[in-house]
């Protein structure tokens, strides 16, 4: 059994995303926070339907899920020459990079792959290299984001509440979390925190993931409307906010979960501060803010919760999956090489230089 | 039977509270927006058990509905001296005003009822003065609403789009709306009005009643979850917000649904002009913003939506109904004598001393 399955259960947390007998194991989030079930998939095809079914999300776990799905494509794959399984990879690659548009991590795992099968010079080697590339970006995740929490968690002091919107959890990573992970190493540095959870409408990550893993692995942690937001920072009980990321541009232009740019005016206007917990693997060079694009999502996710109709038939919805915050709203953003404080062109620079050096 | 049913009808609206054959019907509010269904209270502690779960719900709802419950219990009084009916009525007057704490409406409506029930000299007058006062609240209520419509729709023009949080429509007063009101005036002059409402969460009024009611009077209506008002605010297409208002204080301080807060910080962030729909009987000249209860509300409207449960069993959870929006973040308030403006304690003076000459 491939290493990253045995590494987060020797950590006793909840396992995302694990390779175990030639198949994808997930978490089946959309069953939480009511069963605790996973799905095993067979081949890329599978994958790719998971990602878009949000039985797996959250951008580092998206990243290391597509990663597996290719792995998936080479090992199932009958190619008789390099060619032909290049090919296959190849369309394997379009399938997973079409399943979600927002979060980078997922081209960013996707191209890595690929370049490690494009540089075998065998069908055996290419099948093992990108086996082996996947397994080690799970393993790499789960390093990454405790140097993230180890970095952030000197920003939390014993005693603070901390606001969290969406899931940056375990269940948003292979294992360990972003903004999540942040609080589970001030834990483990014996600072006792609590955790307020935005329900996170529509598809309500924050009651279903974030509120069941902190409890599954005993933070203490609070649910609200996401409507209670301001008000609880009006109470002057919130002293940070943290979330996660599904891109950060070079100019510290964050895009996540819908709901993410409010709750960094609400904590700006009532001098909260507000931090973003993100991989390197999340940020773009590239793109300029207008290019980036925001995925709309089913509208059924609003009219229906479960069976139950909450809206009434034919209304028109918008229910766009993230937005963008602003750099000037970002107290800094917490990444494995360090926390970004503005101005985040220049820091991000900074740290990107002392990477490749 | 009696006017105000009649009335609501001639102007072909949904008909919120309405006293029928010696009973209070009601639109059961916690079935839409499914079915389109209605509840008789033939007692005043139906009509409290109705307040209490929701049946009815908005400020000027809810104050019609009790005074209607003080008629019920004239009605079906067997006392046999005006002092034992008087006692009756005390009692009724105690379960009525403990079914909620922060709307002001209701403690006005009821003080307002019973202060025609002390100043009668017979039982049969006391009966016949009670039932006339609630029914002329109910037809006044509609009355005002115009009023109100008619002042605020002059701050909208052709081809806008309103944001409203929650629901100040007809369902949360006898017919015609204070926040929908206005919108519903701006149309009957001729403009065009779309209308972008929250689902707000947990009760979902938004979603429920709001995009309900103006679907079923032909309105353009968008719904929105509750963490996309600050995207669509950011997209520049929203021109106004209306809100109601469970009560205003002297000072301008505004009690309303939750999250009416943040949405206000929102709206002033991004420029956008807030005002708040509330007719006089909203308004509370004595309190303190600190004094003012905010109804805490059963946690099960946050762990399940209909029979799904969204949230992990023992999670602890924070449910206020209500939030406070300061002065200094509302643009006007459009009441039935004119629309105020800052500073509030200044404008409301004025109007009040216009009113009592």
């Amino acid at each position: 059994m491939p290493g990253n399955r045995r590494t987060a259960r020797n950590l006793d947390l909840l396992m995302t995303v694990a390779w175990e007998n030639d198949s994808v194991v997930l978490i089946d989030q959309t069953k939480l926070p009511n069963k605790l079930s996973y799905v095993r998939c067979k081949d890329y095809n599978e994958v790719a339907a998971a990602i878009r079914k949000l039985v797996v999300r959250g951008a580092p776990a998206i990243g290391v899920t597509a990663a597996f799905g290719l792995a998936l494509a080479a090992s199932k794959s009958k190619a008789k020459t390099l060619e032909e399984l290049h090919a296959e990879l190849d369309s394997a690659f379009e399938v997973l990079r079409s399943t979600r548009p927002t979060a980078i991590n997922l081209f960013w795992a996707l191209d890595r792959v690929m370049s490690k099968a494009r540089q075998s010079k065998s069908i055996q080697q290419a099948k093992q290299s990108v086996l082996e590339e996947a397994l080690k970006m799970a393993e790499e995740d789960i390093d990454i984001n405790r140097q993230m929490g180890s970095n952030g968690s000197k920003l939390l002091q014993d005693g603070d509440i901390v606001l969290t919107h969406c899931n940056a959890g375990s269940l948003a990573t292979v294992a360990y979390g972003t903004a999540l992970g942040v609080i589970r190493s001030a834990r483990e540095n014996g600072k006792r925190i609590s955790v307020i959870a935005t329900e996170t409408r529509p598809v309500m990550q924050g009651s279903r993931l974030t509120a069941f893993e902190l409890q599954h692995d005993g933070v203490d942690v609070s649910l609200i409307p996401d409507t209670a937001v301001g008000h609880m920072m009006a109470s002057g009980r919130i002293k940070h906010v943290i979330v996660g990321a599904d891109r950060v541009l070079r100019t510290g232009h964050v895009f996540n979960k819908i709901g993410t740019y409010q709750v960094a005016i609400l904590a700006n206007r009532h001098k909260v501060p507000f931090y973003v917990a993100a991989p390197l693997s999340t940020f773009d060079l590239k793109s300029d803010p207008e290019s980036v694009i925001i995925e709309e999502r089913p509208v059924d996710e609003v009219i229906r919760v479960g069976k139950k109709r909450v809206a009434p038939r034919g209304v028109r919805i918008f229910n766009p999956a993230f937005d963008m915050t602003p750099p000037e709203l970002i107290t800094g953003i917490i990444t494995e090489k360090g926390v970004l404080k503005p101005p985040f062109e220049k820091s991000l620079k900074k740290v990107l230089n002392q990477t490749t050096r």
